[in-house]
């Protein structure tokens, strides 16, 4: 049976007032404007999501990892329920192809599955023992036992670009709930009947797993007050966000300005530098060229992995390169956006690329999607090495179907380029086992600045895994000690709590010394899973 | 042979200049100055130690754990072979009693050994690999692994109260070093002397173990102008502190304001909670109010994990509780403080209290140290908890001998009050175990504050091994996720770096698939030695 889409917020297990400034959701294909009506969150309503948050979090901050683990299952369960009408909905609110969202839809259950297995089997929480030894000299050892533990309320604000698996029940949500913390969600008004129905499914599983009605709430806001008094509210402890660097900055310097500032793990800009090596691009360089332009154009370029720049030397190899570019861009039909705000955003930097006259615009796309104000076409532009160090701004994220090519003339050039990058969230390398002998020190300069490298491959398509890092230095992300994607995310949400000197019956499960729950623990520096 | 104290910074292998600003240490015993003269780094120098420290990072960075182990061990053996120096240098500019430093002397020596068998061993890094599979349908799975990799050039502020563990070669350096990451140091001005002596050990490892000289930079200066350039300095990537709240805030409010925020582990303002509960006060009120005179005057009570608050319920145990409390206080001698500085911070704390009239002066000690300007006496107040909830500054850090006896009427208020806590490295509970079965409501408070709880035990004296957290919610620490204390703060000043599809050879060893240093990794999700 369909779910009813009523455009209030989910504040708890009640429903919004309707009494607020309101929008509705806009097909990006037709310019259409969609039914219901939205209504934004009043600020009584933010505080109540928070109080319910917090009262909710000494339960469920308590719970045990099983539990945890079978309330993400039934959200995963629930939403794949609904599976058609997600699609649908998601389709018109964001013109994403049928596959593509039945991918994501796929990912997001996947990731919420992850989690449940990774909290239920419990090791995640590092549990660490240091065994008293009352005998020592000059004074006793005492027992000490730490482990991590929830940290309270979490904030997370959906993205526009994946309306599921960085939305709703998206990553941030995922890890959040799986290590023992309430979330309030965000809902990105771009896709807000994505958003309500995904909201829907979780707050069905609170309930039905018997969870306070506190450890999720849904708000909808067509502008920026109910974003910004989130972070600031005392009882909210940290924030997950995925989108554009201004909105993501903005935010985070609310978030440390706080008088108790919280973790704020912005996922901001990134362009993701490919560099093409001269034996790779003597080998293969055409084919390369054409496999790049798959993954820069892939979902329309608005993919946080988008390779955004590629650096060549100079020479025929280089020629080749980029008439296999030019090529394709030049016949690749016009691209529906995700939004007219994203669509106009791309038009502008593009324009203003084209005037300066610091880059040569290589080839274009053609139009024809059918709706004018969210459509746009490819482009490829083209800079020198040496104009490129000399402009920092051509490093910038140019969100959406775009490419900048870089010849370089000499290796220190190259390795030039890389050490003037910024923070990315990866750098790929196309190079032959020669190549990559020979360039061991641009390696080691892309270390230093991304999150992921990658060889021989493409960026776009994060796997969700336990070894993916899906962030990096700033502006990549604002916290490049953690990831948004993988398993490794749940450390975001989680702070270490010692014991010392307790008995066992005062001491959490995962730290007494039976080990019931037979974890992976560290004990006296060890891996072990004996008592202890 | 003894080192002679010069008073000039180390940028590097190069002493800095004698231009700037000057200062010498001060006796707190006596009040009197003592040779040399110590010179304040200039722009330039600060400048260069930031330069030399990026440069050094692209060698030390991709070190060895075992090379890097051997460097900490060095440290630590030219530690000893000064130790008489360092013990009597260090002992004129804190006052604090010989058996005090030599053991303070064996914790840094032991925790940069601790660090060492860390790094040696190698798992730390927490390698994660996920093998490929290319027959997965839809798309085959890529290879992936990633690890912790060093940050960059870390700035450690040395602390006043611990001149050898938490400054020059003290946790933060230690940590940071064994990570990795190249460090320079801010002398703390209240010991030069000994900061100038550490840090010649350190230099000369450096060369000793033929590393870069740019790994570690000594800077000293007697304002803020070096401290503020340090952390806003581009190429510094992490900060540890330990001091004043404000001091700290104002750093922090610097690292989070940068273009590049950068990670800031400050470890500020701690009152220590204690709470006695009934059985234990009817049990033992009386030996608890002794040891806790032990422990809150330890030192001179400037220890960050000085229990501060002690909540007791009213009744004739609290009586004999406060009469314990109050004999030992009258009876108490004077105390020597670290400085003048912080001698007049308490006594300015300890008026205003007076002043106020919501506290009440139990007991004083007696004075009876040398030197009048660095000497304090021992001080109790109260409050009833009703004054205590309704006066928030009363929970904030009264660094030095001073204690406030908060006598509670209900547990509904003892809850009320754990509640309205805000965070603190330690809470400490005395119980029996009825107590802690009845109070299982003010454990769980009490988790959501603090980095350590203990037992029927006091929070002072911090063991240095692999469970421990000296960390809290704000404002015990600007990071409640890390701990500036064991061996779990390496992770301080690491990110981790995912390599996708890589060929054995250019990965780094710690992934390599035969697994060369027989790391614990997880492979596919699961703790494992094997080769993946």
């Amino acid at each position: 049976m369909a779910i009813t889409i009523e455009g209030r917020s989910f504040i708890g297990s009640r429903d919004g007032a309707t009494e607020g400034s309101s929008f509705r959701a806009i097909s990006p294909a037709t310019g259409e404007t969609m039914e219901p009506e939205f209504h934004s969150a009043g600020a009584e309503e933010v505080n109540l999501a928070a109080q319910l948050a917090a009262e909710a979090f000494a339960v469920y901050g308590n719970l045990a990892g099983k539990a945890r683990a079978k309330f993400l299952r039934t959200i995963a369960r629930r939403l794949e329920e609904i599976a058609e009408q997600l699609v649908e909905r998601a389709g018109r609110e964001t013109a994403l192809p049928e596959a593509r969202l039945r991918g994501e839809l796929g990912r997001t259950c996947g990731q919420l599955r992850m989690f449940a297995e990774v909290v239920e089997e419990g090791s995640w929480v590092m549990a660490r023992i240091d065994r008293a030894e009352p005998d020592r000299k000059p004074a006793a050892k005492p027992d000490i036992r730490c482990m991590l533990r929830a940290i309270g309320p979490v904030v997370v604000f959906g993205a526009s670009n994946f309306p599921l698996a960085f939305s709703v029940a998206g990553g941030d949500t995922a890890s959040a709930l799986a290590a023992g913390n309430p979330v309030i969600v965000k809902a990105h008004p771009a896709h807000p009947g994505t958003s309500e129905l995904v909201g829907h499914v979780i707050r069905d599983s609170v309930q039905e797993c018997g969870l306070p009605e506190g450890v999720f709430s849904l708000l909808f806001d067509s502008a920026t007050s109910v974003g910004t008094q989130l972070v600031q509210h005392t009882l909210v402890k940290a924030v997950g966000f995925t989108g554009s660097q201004v909105a993501g900055k903005a935010l985070f310097d609310l978030a440390v300005r706080r008088p108790e500032p919280i973790p704020f793990y912005g996922e901001m800009a990134s362009t993701n530098p490919l560099f093409v090596l001269p034996g790779a691009a003597a080998a293969h360089g055409e084919r390369i060229a054409a496999d790049l332009y798959g993954s820069f154009t892939l979902g329309a370029g608005q993919f946080c992995t988008k390779p955004g720049l590629v650096f060549v030397e100079e020479g025929r190899p280089c020629e080749s390169f980029s008439a296999t570019l030019r090529e394709k861009v030049s016949s690749a039909a016009g691209f529906t956006m995700l939004t007219a705000g994203i669509t106009s955003s791309f038009g502008r930097q593009a324009a203003k690329r084209e005037q300066e006259s610091k880059t040569k615009l290589l080839a274009r796309g053609g139009a024809g999607a059918t709706n004018a104000s969210a459509s746009a076409t490819a482009l490829l532009f083209a800079a020198d090495a040496s104009t490129f160090l000399g402009n920092p701004e051509l490093a910038e994220e140019h969100f959406g179907p775009s490419l900048l090519l870089i010849p370089y003339a000499t290796k220190q050039e190259l390795l030039e380029c890389a050490s003037s990058l910024h923070g990315h969230l990866t750098a790929t390398i196309h190079g032959t086992p020669e190549d990559l002998r020979a360039n061991a020190d641009l390696l080691q300069i892309l270390e230093t600045k991304v999150g992921r490298i990658v060889l021989n491959r493409f960026p776009t398509g994060v796997e969700v895994c336990h070894a993916m890092v899906h962030g990096g230095p700033y502006p990549a992300s604002t916290d490049a000690r953690t990831t948004s994607v993988g398993s490794l995310a749940i450390y975001r949400f989680a702070r270490p709590v010692c014991y010392q000197n307790f008995p066992d019956e005062a001491l959490p499960d995962e730290l007494k010394r039976q080990n019931p729950l037979s974890l992976w623990r560290i004990v006296d520096g060890k891996p072990s899973r004996d008592p202890a």
